[in-house]
């Protein structure tokens, strides 16, 4: 229903971890560039959102993984503002491989935060229009996520490059503390399938944050549960599900 | 002498750290992805290189930086493959803003290494020759890197996604460790005007390194000499300049 937008990406090594395959920050980074293609190709990027005093922070994402891309594959990234409510705007991400096989699909909520103090605004009707996406009452409640019960943890401090240019952690450093902690067996062994993650608060500089998670057996696949902690306040959560890597 | 080749690039926040300037890793990884699109365009792509067992490896930057870029700036990036020798090739980067001003200017050196053994390899004539750059028996001496004499140390772990598609630490990584025991205030009231980083050794995953450094006050600026370390041995040497942010 909004427009789409598409564009190419060939997957460098930086792109990938040990095993080839694209890792979840470098795959994030590249779809949201496309969105930031979109939005520039709209007069609608970062300099006019923050005329108002505003930013985009994105506060959920679903992603459902048939295929991870491999290094040096080229594959289309397509996006779609698909729909909008008072607060919430919800955006989805498509990752193709060259047969036209999809191998991601990104289910995100953005919302715009007041620059100032952080606070959530109202989306406004000048910033969202030229998306043409749907104006929705309803307020999608993705899979609820699963809390970690019997875990254990490993500690990380926040450093100085984990703050992007938007003044916060990025969101890729969040993954790094989720997934680290799972360990090197396990991460060149199964491959993720389905990742549900919500951010919570936002983490600061010199912060020291606990990676707590459980990992559960499910039939024929695996299940993580992770939550960021700091003084047992919850920052941001996940659950995973994972499949043997062939 | 050797073959240019030019492509565009806007900086986006994640390139950027708390002062909104590109951050080094981000700088590294847009300049050697230039080299790759050329060395694909060149049908010298990784692959290519691969069928003979062979990988490029990185051993050192001589970083030049009259203005670092800024976040939502438009950067021409430039690279031509400059010369080579019976072991070691020389490629220059140079980041010019949109009035042509040279932002940055990078010298790398190269070198090939056996994917198994991981020993240096000679530079073998069918990988090198569609670049066109200039055969010389000489070897370039960078600038020398003064040691760390009375400084101080951070500990870092290797994370499992500090490993990448090549198999080792990737090189933003080293910058990680090597800048951020500066800390916050340093790091937010300068910026480098200089950078000559030399990698010896690879570290692998689940080593803990050192991230040894030394702040020297000269006239208008200051200097820091770096040395990441595992048990007394030298993995990565660098000397940075620094003047003050405005």
């Amino acid at each position: 229903m909004g427009k789409r937008y598409t564009t190419s990406y060939e997957i460098a090594y930086y792109d990938c971890d040990i095993n080839g395959t694209m890792t979840m920050p470098s795959m994030l980074a590249v779809v949201i560039r496309a969105s930031e293609e979109q939005s520039d190709g709209l007069d609608r990027g970062a300099a006019f959102v923050s005329s108002f005093g505003l930013g985009w922070v994105i506060t959920n994402y679903e992603i459902h993984i048939k295929r991870l891309p491999k290094v040096g594959e080229k594959v289309d990234i397509t996006t779609e503002a698909i729909a909008y409510n008072k607060y919430f705007c919800y955006r989805h991400f498509w990752i193709h491989d060259q047969e036209g096989n999809e191998c991601v699909l990104i289910k995100s909520t953005f919302v715009l935060i007041d620059k100032k103090n952080r606070k959530m605004s109202s989306v406004l009707p000048e910033i969202i229009e030229p998306y043409a996406s749907e104006k929705i009452t309803k307020i999608y409640r993705g899979e609820k996520i699963e809390k970690v019960g019997s875990g254990t943890f490993l500690p990380y401090r926040v450093r100085f490059f984990d703050i992007d240019g938007n003044q916060h952690v990025n969101n890729s450093i969040y993954f790094n503390w989720l997934l680290d902690v799972l360990g090197y067996d396990f991460l060149t062994h199964h491959e993720p399938t389905f990742i549900n993650i919500k951010f919570d608060k936002e983490v600061e500089y010199g912060q020291e944050i606990e990676s707590h998670y459980e990992v559960k057996e499910q039939e024929n696949e695996k299940k993580t549960l992770h939550e960021i902690q700091i003084a047992g306040q919850t920052y941001c959560e996940a659950n995973m599900k994972w499949r043997k890597r062939k």
